[in-house]
């Protein structure tokens, strides 16, 4: 109960950057780095410059160099994983509950990196580094807009390898990830097998069907409609933050369950006059969610949140005709962990892709995350599967 | 199996105005009436002149007047529940599976009627007779837009008594809604005991949520977004037509669970060229529903979206302080119909109204209704609550 009070704070303070429960014990201390490549050509074809994406790493790197967990990062989060930059980071990184000396994922014996995404959603946030539609083409000297090329799972993974490459790493010890960052995760296995021992899947899905695909759609038309928008080209202007703030409370609500969210907004008394006045005022839970979504808007990019949605929306592990001839690639052990009521990639979507290795005769298991916080159980109920991922990872 | 696919086929063609599975039989052919108010003062205390709403009535009034079942319309309905205007309508009213002759709510016993909303969503829709913000202001000779009185769930349910009251009837057999119909429903047999003999709400709720509240903003929020809403004074230009296309692909898609979503929408290639090319073009399963939400949006009326999306954010039963207390008052039997997939309203909703009528002592029970539909079980599955419903009306 106090996990989930102190939990419950958090995400009142900072709800949708998704900071996970701070631990009662001293911080392990990281720095974020940054890795350049002069030239990445996406999945697409299109080439793009100087691309940097920040990154940062627990545990030490073995002469053999194959202690190497890698972690992928959901959508609204960043590389800040686990451990704090400062003792005094009122917040550490969202897995710190299981990254960290001793701890399921164990830096005393695992090398962990994780890597911020390409088109990150929040550009402006201190503590990112990222290359998307707000950077600055060279070519131009003018951030890119919609010029930017749409990428992929599959180029956030391709970006990882070549930094992972840059270090001489060339095996992954296993990739772990949530959300977002399991679609990373699943494509890793899929298309570099030599290379993944172990891939862990927390609230994700080996393919976006027509039904997330249209739920994802709702996220760009929130801010396609804000007039700010401009068609993407509003770097000399206002930003279009009403068109984020309405995607960001988007993202929040649906990714947590009624059980918690009820418990946690403000409660509505019978007709509240201001209700009762005007369609102008908005009800209290309404206003909660909306008030703490417009106050962390400005971190994020409009764009930026467009592409991040185009490539979810575009994933199928492997990029094969079916998912099965991509599956048919994975030699990693799996393991699956989906949130029993997960509202956004419901259990359903991790149950198929469970059944499709195991039918293609792979090695891989699934468990559910129980908790009151739907999709976000993978982050903040990911505490009461550290034994398993323990004993995941060390077999 | 050819149910399915009927009521499929009439979801690609109507989605989102939930007009129901046709009967293969002959029509009950019904006539669109009007009832009109000189004057109405809604619960928040305001005087709407000549307030018009249109209803419909299957079956013979017996001269006792003890008769009458009234159905209450859902959020994208009207006052169409059953029959056709003429033989060769495409479409049969929504619930033309279980109201006519020999069917659950049996037209040979029972006169049935149907009554338009306050603020209905579609008062374009040549059928649907309405008040609201896009009525004329009888002091102005203008739209009302914002300045007309905020309503709840409450006011529908006094037109209709009021209505009912203009026929001599002053009891109802029952009162059955699906969704928004059945907080009307509910809001029947709090506010008006001695009336109500039996209630039955199907995939409905005694109580707004908090989580409800806020998933309904995003309604209208897309809405509030669109430049062309103009604070709701766009009567002399054009249409917010975006943000009702986008306001109406979210209330499909929280209706529909992803398991007929999947089935009914169109397949996404692998990597297709198109969504790979730019964010600017949406993928195949979004485009199919924005694309349908889109030819139906002039039909719309935005302000009136906005003041349903209230009029349901406003809901507690009996409008007491607790819901326990309007739950206390009603002496009608009832039955909460939900569905076990339902998305939108969910379960937990009727089992807490029926466990509290249980509670309470009164007489109340509970079935699921099954079906791959999700929300619109309500509407696409409930024949196979016919027995049930039938058995109940006539216990």
């Amino acid at each position: 109960m106090s996990t989930l009070k102190t939990a419950k704070l958090s995400l009142v303070a900072l709800c949708g950057l998704f900071i996970s429960i701070t631990q009662a014990q001293e911080p392990l201390l990281v720095e974020k780095q940054s890795f350049q490549m002069d030239n990445y050509t996406t999945v697409g074809g299109e080439t793009i410059k100087d691309v940097t994406v920040g990154w940062e790493a627990y545990g030490e790197l073995n002469e053999a160099k194959d202690n190497v967990i890698l972690i992928t990062h959901f959508f609204s989060g960043n590389s800040h994983a686990a451990g704090k930059y400062t003792p005094n980071d009122p917040q550490a990184g969202y897995w710190d509950a299981i990254i960290g000396p001793g701890k399921a994922i164990d830096t005393n014996k695992f090398y962990v990196v994780s890597v911020d995404s390409l088109v990150n959603a929040y550009p402006n946030l201190p503590s990112v580094i990222t290359t998307g539609p707000a950077s600055i083409n060279p070519d131009t000297g003018k951030p890119y807009g919609l010029d930017f090329p749409v990428v992929t799972i599959r180029d956030f993974v391709n970006v990882q390898k070549a930094l992972l490459e840059s270090k001489g790493i060339n095996k992954l010890h296993a990739v772990v990830g949530a959300s977002m960052g399991s679609l990373q995760a699943i494509e890793w296995a899929s298309a570099y097998p030599n290379w993944v021992d172990r891939m862990v899947s927390v609230i994700g899905t080996a393919k976006m069907d027509a039904w997330t695909i249209a739920g994802l759609e709702m996220w760009s038309q929130a801010i396609k409609l804000d007039p700010n928008w401009r068609g993407g080209d509003y770097y000399d202007h206002d930003a279009p933050l009403d068109g984020v703030t309405m995607a960001q409370a988007m993202i929040t609500h649906g990714a947590m369950h009624p059980e918690i969210f009820n418990q946690s907004a403000p409660q509505q008394p019978t007709l509240p006059a201001d209700g009762l006045k005007t369609v102008n005022n908005q009800l209290p839970a309404a206003k909660w969610l909306f008030d703490s979504s417009r106050a962390r808007a400005p971190l994020a990019d409009a764009n930026h949140i467009l592409y991040l949605v185009r490539a979810n929306q575009l994933f199928i592990a492997g990029h094969k005709k079916t998912l099965e001839q991509g599956l048919a690639n994975v030699t990693a052990k799996s393991l699956f962990l989906p949130s029993s009521n997960d509202l956004l990639l419901m259990p359903y979507m991790a149950e198929h892709a469970n059944a499709m290795l195991n039918d293609l005769g792979k090695q891989s298991e699934l468990e559910y995350i129980e908790g009151p916080w739907g999709h976000l159980n993978g982050l903040f109920s990911i505490q009461s599967k550290a034994a398993k991922l323990a004993q995941f990872l060390n077999q």
